[in-house]
């Protein structure tokens, strides 16, 4: 890895605002529409252990140990599995007149909620982005019990805090810049030596990332990843699938982030969202915090350890709702694919640079993959 | 613990300057002034695994894994054991500039410092602050590497950042107000029925703190904390400890704070200096984060799991430093003392409140204590 | 710590018996008579989170999570809280006549018992054994389910094994000769320059110990171990013990031994039974396992971090029942105690051998202790 | 998983001795032959920090951090990379006599060797067992420091054990039948519906194995595995190979083993030879301790976690060497392999028995996998 600046403006680049961006404090909550409510609420509340706030007989709100706000997830029922908002708290609730402006001026889809719109949430806006994305902004905010000292309910796998989005787009650079006008920083990426840009973490709390964009077809939600404490807790949640027999729900890791320095786990939810458990990473706080840029070819950069990343990790994501509720269509990415560049005949990764090829067990899907 | 606001207004009170505060990032570096620089260095770099960016005859510039600033410790050679200062990063180099202001408005003495004055730090501002601690502010910093990656040299005990400091004062009130106006919020703090506040916990980045004040005789130093990442890293520098026969490094613990909900241990360096190993609070962020107000009589606040405090924790503290280098006098505590009303003859602790008095093995200093 | 061989024979010794000692497997299970039933099965089953295999109006059976036998502990509805049995598992039914033959050749009470006289057991053999325990020997016993794979089950502090028991006596080389003669070895040992033996750690499984000798007023039952498979898991339970404002219940620890080189806890149980959690000890099976003595005036020897012991830890212990369910009368140690001798007037500790005194906060109840 | 007895005789038979077997104590040591010494001696004493107890010119003696006999591996310069010895210790140096006599009835090749054949060895008797691999049996070893406490000495991932072999062949319930006959008992084993038993851990130590049969081409040494004390060890093991660029050493995992409940890593040294490292498996040391019986589609079965096993795992592993130092000729496994049974196109695995089939990201290999 190295530490230079990303040329992240692209041709076809989306206006920067002339109004102030609001100012976001953190990536807060998801509201995800499921098929089956009852059973992604086993999955998510009895399996997982995040605790229930709230519920009735169409949402269930879930928060993590250590949130004081009213949910971090919300399940929805409803007749196709996405995501229907990514949610950021902002600072105040002028911040909510900032955001109607910011993308009113992008010309973007910008809706008002009322407060009740959803339950322990106050006045919100919901926009849909220049990506496609459906954001929420929100600042009022039901307080609930901040169960951090709750160790009576803790679980062997206690999810502790929401940590971050995962959004796939086709055109990174174009999908950072216009983030970057919302406020956000780019902490790490992964690039070539052509300049393409595969991927890219971004953070307005002083962590690795409350978003990171995804290289591919989009917008579509890759993943919504939760923290826990300790590395044995991500361990003791596989091992609580395994003895369900729920092994399947497991789609890549347990394992070490080179990007992010985090342990993770990644899980697919009974509609087949993607879940990631997620521990440790290091404190991005300062203006001038190193940007870490990781070559699309070395094979550390997605698993430390060399581990191969499943084809299905790659390729599928969920889809994402327009403001109503209809599928948004998946625009292809025209851009170099990672899986392709580094798992195809047309691509190579290394561990160390010099060396010419993985030993068979480090090969896995990067030579075979590209068949499935 | 409750969560509701404390009057942090004293009768003598520090005015609130007219112009801005600097915008504080972080607590960033401590120099500690050492009588044996070897031995001390031995302490932070060999056996506690500090990572030393460099040194020379004086003094000895220290990091911790995952930081990217030139240092988090400097230990410098000195006559007397003492903390030279508190020094925390601002946002930009204009927030120098109102630091000046800021300190100049209150009437504190205020020196500016070239870069280079201290190894890997650009101007800087150094005053003495209404509390008669040395603060330093700075922006321009030396990068260097961060050794997230490099588990090559991480140490079982491994420590990765700084997270606080903790203060002792006379007037914990005044000093949480003089805080605030400096830009710092009260997180959690610790109360007694009748409003006396026997500590408070305050930070700038989203943690239960960047620094605490504790009501005792002040100006003093009472620790310096570094975090690892998991628990059993705090358990790992014990466990050396003991393997090299210093055990008697460690004053007390390790345990679990009730306050701050984090896992911790505290050492005392081979002046004196106290030291705490810290890991797992939580995120504090947002401008609503509530507070955590705990009784003074709660046995449980200090340790969460009820273990006496050795009374040396509550009396014993470093001298701190005028800019002239010459060690503050220490001004006594006139409001009670929090060891005195938990542990004295008129005192009492709990661990539920209806109940009349812990078991024998409970009681340890807070009977015997005040005979010390 | 150094390895010589105790001379583990005192004047008033046991006679060897002439007939071979039956083939001791392991510790297997500890019945306690509890004046509470209810609180007792609730402070074991849902705070420890012990498995109830089997309950009835005056007992509860339950077991550890790795076992597959029907129980590891008896708690038994009963007038005084004591403990009723030290149950040891032989490898054959033909060493229930061994241990008769054994204990009628030593003039002890021997009493063989039905298959059903404790739930789950065959037919055992009970004994008051020279030193006036009841020793428990069976053999037949149901198998349940080895709950090790049902993680879905697991807590944070989950209990998988019955480590080992803890009694005390007043003369530890006269307990040792007789538990050789017995089978067992001694692993660890604690002594001065004079020769005392203040304790004696002696396994038949290949840890450390499936019982302790401790030096004091005895017969009386010290403590039952169970073991976690990781420290987190130890520090879990106590987190636990605080959010349900239990940590009264906590009166050692945690902390690491330097006898057994383990990882500890201490508890008491509603009537004040003493309950280790334990883990990593290491391996002992071969014949010439090196001997550990430790010096009595080591003050890392009971807690490798110097952390003080709490004098109730020294002083209090459960009765023990003789076969009417009567409690034995206790007899006082006349050898010299080891909480006098390293905390009394008259005795010093030591972490560095050459050292005089130790600093402020290793002293806690070493000098105050005997006020106690 | 189901408890039932495997019939572990097969039409091939080897006899069973009349005279008794040696008591073997446990797993020892095992002797591996490098191609480049210095090279290996990197890998397990730099890198993975086995502690170096001896070393000349052709050999260097290793030991881990528990063991106090002078070493658990023996790495020996040589042409052709290979296993030439798996260590046993017994109980008694009569037992040394008593290994002749039983492998000379069964018409073995056997040798003694003096004291000082290998050092810190004293007498020793090796054979070429009847399924040709190179058995050593010792029982007069020296002593060495228990490092156990010194912590001081230990790293993130420190090997505290050895815990056990295993060893390739082609018809496991022969090999079973033999080492029940040498005194081992079987605590698990892999098999299908039609009896094919494809692998089986037996254990003398009372742990789940001291040496496991794999069922394939053979004889040949599969792995040698040492234990650490957490999970989290294992972990930093990964990391700082990933640190080293030394990930592609690693071959599997980390992840939970069905079999065993240990929590595992395979890697690959410089020649190839396959390393794991284990912990926390569970006691088996009472005679009637119940025998695991898994199905070999049940894709927990070596991975609890349901994630593939690379082929390699299954196809690769190291010559033995004869006792004159030659290669053992490889003999072809005739009933079926697991890998086919469960990767093939004949083969199907399963999560739940009544599924279907496995999503996408599950099948890697197993579908995949036979086009290698």
């Amino acid at each position: 890895m190295t530490s230079t600046a990303p040329d992240s403006r692209s041709a076809d680049r989306i206006p920067t605002p002339t109004v102030p961006a609001p100012d976001v404090l953190r990536c807060a909550s998801m509201e995800l529409v499921v098929t089956d409510l009852a059973r992604s609420r086993d999955f998510y509340a009895d399996v997982l252990g995040l605790v229930v706030t709230e519920e009735d007989d169409d949402a269930v709100y879930l928060r993590t140990f250590e949130e004081f706000i009213h949910h971090n997830l919300v399940l929805r029922r409803g007749p196709v599995a996405a995501a229907a908002a990514f949610s950021y708290r902002v600072r105040s609730p002028q911040d909510l007149d900032r955001a109607v402006a910011f993308y009113e001026e992008l010309g973007c889809r910008v809706e008002r909620r009322a407060a009740g719109s959803t339950r322990g949430i106050g006045d919100s806006v919901r926009v849909e982005d220049p990506l496609g994305f459906p954001y929420e902004f929100f600042h009022e905010v039901e307080h609930v019990e901040r169960l951090a000292w709750r160790y009576d309910l803790y679980t062997p796998g206690a999810l502790v805090r929401l940590d971050h989005f995962n959004q796939v787009t086709p055109d990174v650079p174009r999908a950072v810049a216009y983030m970057e006008d919302l406020g956000f920083r780019v902490t790490e990426d992964i690039e070539d030596a052509d300049g393409t840009v595969y991927a890219a973490w971004m953070r307005r709390k002083p962590t690795v990332h409350d978003t990171a964009m995804t290289g591919g077809d989009g917008p579509r939600m890759h993943h919504i990843a939760f923290a826990t404490h300790e590395k044995h807790n991500i361990i003791a949640i596989c091992d609580k699938l395994g003895a369900l027999r729920m092994s399947d729900r497991i789609e890549r890791g347990p394992g070490r982030h080179g990007v992010s320095n985090a342990f993770y786990l990644y899980l697919r939810d009974p509609d087949g969202h993607r879940i990631e458990i997620y521990t440790q990473d290091y404190y991005t706080g300062d203006p001038d915090n190193p940007l870490v840029t990781w070559d699309v070819h070395d094979n550390q950069r997605r698993d430390w350890w060399g581990n191969p990343v499943v084809p299905s990790w790659y390729t599928e994501a969920s889809l994402v709702l327009d403001l109503d509720g209809n599928p948004k269509p998946v625009v292809a990415r025209t851009d170099s694919s990672e899986m392709e560049v580094t798992i195809g005949a047309d691509g190579f990764s290394y561990t160390r640079p010099s060396d010419d090829e993985l030993p068979s067990w480090k090969q896995g899907e990067y030579k075979l993959g590209h068949q499935l």
